[in-house]
């Protein structure tokens, strides 16, 4: 019924989620993970940052992580670099690390002084302070399209809520800048890493920004999920946009990660990755991911961190859509998490769990569709409503 | 920016959570959770159900809940009955309960014919047969408005994904059978045992009945959390819906639950409480309900029932708004979800915590906060427009 953006995906379970966990996982662990993952389908995956380990020692070993993981022919691998220093170090790594650049240079800043201040020892003034510079360049370099973007859009755990008129405010006047040199804007990112998200103001923020300059087709959000709002703000982003936007996402496999700064640590959270792509599929946009490859990697994380992650669909298992996906209809009671593996495991997980019925289910339906028909016909076709049972009254 | 359905909300945690945890919970922990969450400004709170504790010995002593719980006056208590043995038994108890009856007689029956044979012994036939008596009894009572409604509305573990045109042409049929006899359709109810809806299917779902039948306006959805998708559906539907709408939701403290028919057991889940409730509250639709007591009965649930739940606002806290909420801005690193309780339990959990700065951290913006000023002024206001430090370039 609805018409989607074109979304491109970014597993930041390496980075995102690996620097809120424990500093001593090891270097093995952590290239295995990888290397899972760049077995999924995932087009674009961010390995870790090149940042001080005094102050992030989850990230000390990045160097033999890029030296030791398999990359992928066709698969994208980023790492954070947050200053010059960081940027020469994952220099050295490239190729197989693309160095990650913003398509486009952009005037952004935090809306949230505090956390800026916090997380990169900068204040907001000192973002701002670099919007000539960057202008001046763009103008040298000749370019033609540019970005604008505000990082804590929706809100801070130090400051409060923004309102999306602040928003507004702040995204018109970096668009202001760009226009006074005649340098179009073409995109626009939000962030959010204290999760102030919401799907309301997420599609009201898009909304506001499509209605005020149609030009813009580039979207980026940077969704965090402390409070539960990362996959219903996503789609509230593919619901906003049209065909010819693009938006990119972020995301970590299990829903885990945080920062150390914001407040909220390993309760901070990104969209797990395997929820929101099984969505995604599910809506018709195509991810290329192999759902199961990737619930691999959700349980190989979960056993590297030694506890359970928050994302679901590695719990219950995808939607089943086909025939060898079903579920056994004589099943006995699943209960416990560990029975409800048997997706993955097989019927053994649910051995032995309490059987209730009499006589074997059967049902017409489920004979139908093990011959290889539709489990409704079309409307208007012949299944179940013209059945001699099916109540015509 | 947009106007929202009116929302009614059933608590479901006594029931559709307990009724796949350990048996042995004992009745008083089940009294206190009941308790407390009648404290919070929730306004309806299902007790549990009178089913045979054969195969639910979890709801076996219901009889001592109903007995020993406090009635808060201006909750409404239910509870779920399968059949009229359930009803009578539950009828001994109201007051305080009161007898859940659908506010409409409603033709249904589940898409899913596997599963209502697996979960209450009868065929989806058997359902449909229960129609015309159904109608009739609504001619004799001279009943002015009726629903209609399918269960497994989305999709079965069992039988696959089922198209929204399916679903359309069965509400249809039972649409067409309350037309012949001249009684209007007000209400449609939905219901997701098996964690298969999608936000795009159930805003196609209610868009289309909406389209088809203007007259309905009062709408009920039961969703499922197991592939993650609860959240993000009520979003839609709230999107969806209108404001001479009334949209009837479900869930559970903490998003646990699930039933041991439909083979996902402890990891069908639904949408947590207090996640979608927070973000109905930051929409601007009024729940009443108190967040910091609802995070209290997640927390002492989680206590009862020895692990962590599947909510996200109970580990993050809720987003904080106003003065007293906003954290410390010099706060050290917070890491672990122990740490992160702070929002509740105070600065001393994250004492110790690494402190990476070299001076306190300050900030102009939370300056004017502590001062009862906006964070950022209106658009076009003094502040930081018209600081001599930002950047007019």
């Amino acid at each position: 019924m609805y018409r989607w953006p074109k979304v491109s995906y970014k597993e930041e379970g390496l980075r995102e989620g690996m620097q809120i966990e424990d500093a001593h996982i090891s270097v093995d662990d952590k290239v295995s993970l990888l290397d899972a993952l760049s077995e999924t389908g995932l087009e674009q995956i961010v390995v870790g940052s090149f940042v001080s380990p005094k102050w992030t020692p989850q990230m000390e070993r990045i160097d033999e992580i890029v030296t030791k993981f398999n990359p992928k022919p066709g698969v994208t691998y980023t790492a954070l670099a947050l200053n010059s220093r960081g940027v020469e170090r994952a220099r050295a790594y490239s190729p197989p690390l693309t160095i990650e650049r913003d398509s486009f240079p952009r005037l952004t800043c935090h809306m949230c002084d505090v956390f800026v201040r916090r997380n990169t020892n900068r204040s907001q003034m000192q973002e701002m302070e670099r919007w000539p510079q960057i202008v001046a360049q763009a103008q040298e370099l000749n370019i033609k399209e540019a970005g604008i973007g505000c990082n804590a859009s929706w809100g801070s755990n130090f400051l409060g809520e923004f309102q999306v008129d602040s928003l507004m405010t702040l995204l018109e006047k970096e668009h202001n800048m760009w226009d006074e040199v005649g340098i179009k804007v073409a995109s626009v990112a939000m962030g959010d890493p204290m999760s102030h998200c919401t799907p309301a103001k997420v599609e009201e923020s898009l909304y506001r920004v499509k209605e005020k300059w149609p030009e813009i087709k580039h979207f980026r959000l940077h969704l965090h999920n402390g409070r539960n709002m990362a996959i219903a703000s996503a789609y509230a982003a593919m619901r906003t946009l049209e065909p010819e936007d693009t938006l990119e996402l972020d995301g970590t496999i299990g829903g885990f990660g945080g920062c150390p700064y914001c407040g909220n640590g390993r309760a901070t959270g990104m969209a797990p990755t395997e929820d929101l792509l099984h969505m995604m599929e599910d809506m018709g946009i195509p991810t290329g991911v192999d759902i199961d490859k990737l619930i691999d990697c959700v349980w190989m994380a979960e056993g590297i961190m030694g506890r359970e992650l928050f994302g679901h669909v590695s719990k219950a298992g995808p939607r089943p859509k086909h025939l060898e996906q079903l579920y056994d209809i004589d099943m006995p009671f699943v209960e416990t998490l560990e029975q409800a593996t048997h997706f993955k495991k097989g019927p053994q997980q649910y051995e032995g769990g309490i059987y209730p019925y009499q006589e074997p289910i059967t049902s017409p339906y489920r004979d139908r569709v093990e011959k290889g028909q539709p489990n409704y016909d079309p409307a208007n076709g012949d299944y179940p409503w013209k059945q001699d049972w099916f109540p015509s009254k």
